[in-house]
């Protein structure tokens, strides 16, 4: 059994984190933490936990969670990079689900978070975790920047097509239009995402320039071994869950050239939470509600240059919690769905 | 294993069955028919199956069904009732989730469903499936009707209140305001459950007279031996699961003597699905999401003589195909809980 | 030309108001102040006033106001209760949207509202703004404690069947189960009304006791002359607008040979606000968005006993803003009408 | 005042003109048509017209609409080609919110709409209905094909940028991303526009080509005079009114160069409806919800080479109803904004 400890257990992901792993046969739970909820049972904050998860809050310390093999961050930025290095040298292993190891670069760190990075070493060493493209390198991972929500569903949408050495697109104007629910922006008290603010509305934010957007270059750039340029505009939709990317590109001589659709099938026929959908489907976000699986559609609009790629996940599955899980599966060497295989919630 | 069939997989009852069929490790589907989708594979109807259920529609006739051991209906009324002998005398169990063999008395039955019952004989041997009250007799049962989704929710929560020798409540006016989401009204195309007619709306429905309102009666009548008189109002909410009942009665004096809490406490302590609340909760209908839980609340308001009992379900799980599954485990000798572990998915 | 001010015009009860007043032809508004947003244009705030609404917030103080024939209190408790002396003796009238001038009792006040009442003289004089039951008080208020939301709901449902001598009804048992849109929690950062906690979702709230419950059964007991008591359940509705209110009463023998449905449209005949429908009608809280009408219907389930009054309203027009124009409108001696034809927006 | 008629009255479009005319000072409506209800009061169907709309359906004949200056025809593809030319015979006008007059090319029509162009020569003579484009041409115009609602939204977003004789983006590569409430979808029964399909859920549909895409490009091409090439994409939000489009261009030299705020600001300086908001804002489908105004805002992100426009309308009113109204203030020569004055419903 792997012992499991998650720092920040108050908010979404951390309460989906619980649902996940409370039916995860190798995983054992010894420690939830949260600075303001101590000797709180975590069921009376989630009452959806009632019956089934019966432990209670415990101090966000070391001391709480020395005895864990591995630790999940479900916190805002600045924590886990604050928490991190003593659990990596006591030989934990982290995962963060949040965006303190994503960039490689610190100075994009603290030019998007507005703060200094102060394990400048600990970040060489993180593996960036998309799953899809990372596991061989996770067998080994002490630390993990887990991929955010929206870089998971606009990578895995465009890397089949960018994984080739001759670019089959043009990679300098590539344009992802994003949207995703409001779970999104966490359980935090805030106006914007109140009830009678976001719903029966629709609206951008973000467009002027979003933190996923450095994450998604960086992460394209990983993949292909070239440099991207991408136009990220993210939306907010009156839905809890989901997340739904509509990506544009324009096909090269190449690209216009190759069979794509038999591109992606053959890229992700071995991907369990993959599913390449036959080319014109429409996937929609309640197809993936609740579960860890990406479903991903080809278009390409009046036989034209442009090919349009959508894809769809959960926010908190897929693009968290789930893929936190799966990422701990490929790290301590077992099935990667193990404890993921529920099916969609749909409608 | 046992072999299962599913009659009118094209509904979200079916569909809901499917999902939670899939994970059941005593289960195997056989067959699921589906008059007018012969040959189309379940998963291009609910792509939320996909990669997981690759069985395809087929002719609903005795032939596709013959080689199961247990038989669901997730049909409109009517269908059951005409399909069902020929199984049983087969040897085939029977759970109809529909409404055919709910209301005992076949007057009734024509008075609220509009046809003639042509099956009185099945009838009389038809266990009704409420399964907190049914367990023993659906060890032996060969037909099941299946509760209703607001009767399950309404007389779960007045249980252990009518169970007594002594009645603790004026029993010939008791109040059940109920609230649905609109997969209650099923996957049928119609204006009043077009989600521009239902969004950002709220409405009471059948206030005049509805379905359920004999089931209810008649269940709490089966429950407590006596005559129950109710008043029903079904409210529709903008929202896909959930059923909340907020039930309304007045104590006896013996009732107001009595530690209702502790009665209720006690009354499901070995329930594995049924949640007592501590007195004064507020269950919310998210927190039993895409689960078979029941979560309940007392309350008596200014310490008045009325006691508010607050009961929530998943109108789809505990109200529909969870308590099938339910039902299904009971009737094969299988732990209660069996495939229906999964815990709400909320938010 | 009516001069206005609105105090505290950072909700939606304040927003609402600039939106009626805005169109309303005898209404200037001179004025809004909020302490935190002193120098912002209003329509910063609130982009669906720009192009309309160009006025910018100022101080809370009594220069802002004094040269205002009517000043709104769309505050937060407490708030009215402190400025409204200085207005009223400057001659200026006040309607006070909040509850600082609705309980008649300053014990009761205290009681739900935790905090001494400090004006027990003004509000002695203060006139209860139930527009339908108070027109002729209202021509000479100094000042309105305007009815809540749910009490508008209610109280309009009951009235005509309590304004008799004689009880058509067991006035000590009656139930009010009701039901509203989020945005009757205001525009305050609050993790219960976030769109990820309310949304898909369904519960009940203040079941042990709500604020409005003593406003309730005070309104009935001035409409009628008697005692009444009320057993009132407020339920959260995952939309943003409207309240629907289930009121069930027991008849009594008068009550059971009366025609009830010919008492309410004689009663009603005259209110340009207030619609009786048809006996057995369904409203629907969009039938009323964005007005200021209120549907009302009656039915008899089963021909039994009690008698089911279905009401509706939107919460921030009939239930607030909405009121408060009629009501200035009849303080003002103008059409009660004036400012509020808009027809319900619905879908 | 101006007698008019509508044709198909039982659906959003329709009722939605109703709630706008019955405030008009200068229209009154005449009749109102619809095959499958007439002598149904309108009210019946549309009970948030009790009170305030007292016709009742009528034959859809020519008889009944002789005497009208005006119809409107809020009908099916099909219905409004078949019955204008009597109209307009007649001498009396005709507006069609349907597409029967928006494509000039009769062979593009009857390749997206699936039937032969009966009235040719009509359309020869129709004003393609986009109000801040064809206001001069409407005052004589005679039959008009009123502008679909993406069409609306998307060509409002480009028109300043498209207007002059250079060009100042690469007019062969522009981005429409779009995204439509579902009372978009009508009032019909669809399995697809069921709530519990639509609700909690985001879906593109029709990538591989929707028939707003023709329409948009003609109009971009008839505001140019130049050709334009747009990549559509709609995709259906769960909210019942409103539409977002994200439109994407890339800058040409000259385009890199040009004030294009100041160029929008002052493009749009004059007209009522349109509300340029300042450079980076984010405009949201609610602060228009129910009013005829557009909301735009420009974005260049990261200050590379695209430019994101973001423009929302209520798809109900500007996007149909509320833009019928204002072609017909345009073609009675009374000012555009009458009847269309009422502020957006928020929240």
């Amino acid at each position: 059994m792997i012992k499991v400890g998650i720092v920040g257990g108050t908010g979404y992901t951390g309460s989906e984190l619980l649902r996940l792993l409370a039916l995860h046969p190798q995983a054992e739970l010894k420690a939830i933490t949260s600075r303001g909820e101590v000797g709180q049972p975590v069921a009376d904050m989630f009452p959806a936990l009632r019956k089934r998860v019966n432990i209670a809050f415990s101090e966000p310390t070391f001391e709480s969670l020395k005895n864990c093999d591995v630790v999940f961050f479900a916190t805002p930025h600045g924590v886990a990079m604050a928490q991190s290095a003593e659990l990596v040298k006591a030989g934990i292993r982290v995962v963060d689900l949040g965006a303190d190891f994503r960039l490689k670069n610190t100075t994009e760190f603290e030019r998007w978070y507005g703060m200094p990075h102060s394990e400048p070493e600990l970040l060489g060493q993180a593996c960036y975790g998309l799953v899809e493209s990372a596991r061989e390198e996770l067998k080994k991972a002490k630390l993990v920047g887990l991929a955010g929500c929206y870089p998971t569903a606009v990578q895995l949408a465009l890397k089949p097509l960018i994984s080739l050495t001759a670019p089959l697109i043009d990679e300098s104007n590539i344009i992802a239009d994003c949207k995703s629910g409001v779970s999104g922006a966490g359980r935090k008290a805030a106006v914007g995402s109140l009830f009678s603010e976001a719903a029966e509305s629709f609206k951008a934010y973000g467009v002027s320039g979003h933190r996923h957007l450095p994450e998604i270059e960086q992460g394209l750039e990983l993949i292909s071994g070239r440099k991207m340029q991408i136009t990220f505009t993210p939306h907010l939709v009156p839905m809890v869950r989901g997340i739904l990317a509509t990506t544009y590109v324009k096909l090269s001589e190449l690209g216009k050239n190759t069979d794509i659709q038999a591109l992606y099938e053959k890229h992700y026929a071995d991907e369990y939470f993959v599913d390449v959908m036959p080319m014109g489907s429409l996937p929609e976000t309640k197809s993936v509600r609740g579960s860890n699986f990406v479903r991903i559609a080809l278009h390409r609009p009046q036989g034209r240059d442009t090919l349009v790629i959508v894809s769809v996940i959960d926010n908190l599955v897929k693009g968290a919690a789930g893929q936190a899980v799966q990422a701990m599966n490929a790290m301590f060497d077992l099935p990667e769905n193990m404890g993921l295989e529920q099916l969609p919630v749909s409608p």
